[in-house]
């Protein structure tokens, strides 16, 4: 059997240029869509819907559901809460389904909507994820969101992560994982004091959402993994 | 007067997320396009003109043109020559005008007409066109042309290298510069020996191009800096 090919897709921009139909994709998007996802589904949410648009949002305002959206970094007026992984904790989620919408995690999931399977990476789950795609023997693109189409550095750094822990299975790596892979080499021993040179630092510093960011720097502090069924994000059992 | 823009766009898919009608646009494919057209200025060809399709360049068939054509690494069978630096000595080129069309680097020399001012790139100029680019006063893009579309690693590697070199100056870098510039301080001791884990070093080796990769990761070999007049890449006076 041709080893299983494991791309990294930088931006959905380029997801055009992958096959992904019979590919896992991971989506990524550390700060802070992906994280919280991993966070709400780990603290019992029954359901995190992704939806596009707040107009989108907005249709589910009955009293069963949480409304989150983010744009631009910040709570929506009107609604629940934003992606701040602190609004997903099991007081406020546990047994609830979450409608969420974000300025580019939502995106990404949408666009992956094609793949045979999609499910949902941060650093919180890094290894329990790492670990099951291993045992997959299928394709995998790990998708990172960026900022507005654009590269970021701490989706690819994460997607890295997960290069470096499927090192020792045996596939096929397109250029774009062996950079991701170099990059979270060079950068892992304090990720937080990398990321400072980040072109998002002064935006992100604006947002006071430093705590947060610590936060979804966390690894393996979550054991689910946050599988897309039909149009809502449930926990892989 | 606020800080110019150094940007790194990763492949030509993403080009139309910058806003290039300001800016400097450099173009980088390093094996071999952009690293030939620097050669070849410099040893004398009047002007280099390229081209989108193998169509366009048979359309110049006449005796006081060079007509050279590349698609996925070899020469199309039928014209004088494709993109192997060894093509573009003086004895070949000098006082003589050259149609190219090659598989990517042409394709995104054209995409970026719209900048203010479009120059080619590669190791054999590095240094004198970043000790131009840093009096020009101007925004920066520098476009690496990939692999169909794709990120690769020595197109990536050279941006890094050129941002490296206007450190010193007061740009303000993307996420895709701050991670092409790593990148190129992880590689640049030993570049072809880095570059072997690429995932075209398969496909390179096939094309028997040894020789072309190594003289095109010599660095500083030339003076000239190409820069596209109209139709033509002529010689920056």
């Amino acid at each position: 059997m041709p080893a299983l090919n494991l791309e990294v897709c930088l931006t959905p921009a380029l997801l055009h240029l992958h096959d992904i139909r019979e590919s896992i994709v991971v989506v990524i998007d550390i700060f802070r869509a992906t994280s919280s996802i991993c966070y709400g589904i780990e603290n019992g949410a029954t359901a995190i819907i992704p939806v596009e648009s707040i107009a989108a949002c907005e249709t589910y305002r009955e009293s069963n559901y949480l409304l989150a959206a983010e744009r631009n970094g910040e709570v929506v007026e009107g609604f629940d809460f934003g992606n701040s992984p602190f609004a997903y904790t099991s007081e406020k989620v546990n047994g609830k389904t979450i409608v969420l919408t974000t300025t580019n995690g939502t995106h990404a999931i949408h666009q992956s909507r094609a793949a045979h399977q999609v499910v949902i990476g941060s650093f919180l789950n890094l290894n329990v994820l790492s670990n099951w795609l291993k045992i997959q023997e299928r394709n995998i693109c790990l998708l990172c969101s960026g900022w507005n189409d654009k590269t970021n550095l701490e989706d690819t750094l994460f997607a890295g992560a997960v290069v470096s822990n499927l090192r020792d299975a045996d596939y096929k790596l397109d250029d774009a994982g062996i950079l991701a892979a170099d990059l979270y080499t060079l950068a892992k021993d304090d990720l937080r004091e990398y990321l400072k040179k980040s072109s998002h630092s002064e935006r992100l510093k604006k947002l006071r959402i430093e705590e947060d960011i610590a936060f979804c720097l966390r690894q393996n502090i979550t054991q689910s993994i946050p599988v897309l069924r039909g149009i809502e994000l449930v926990k892989l059992d």
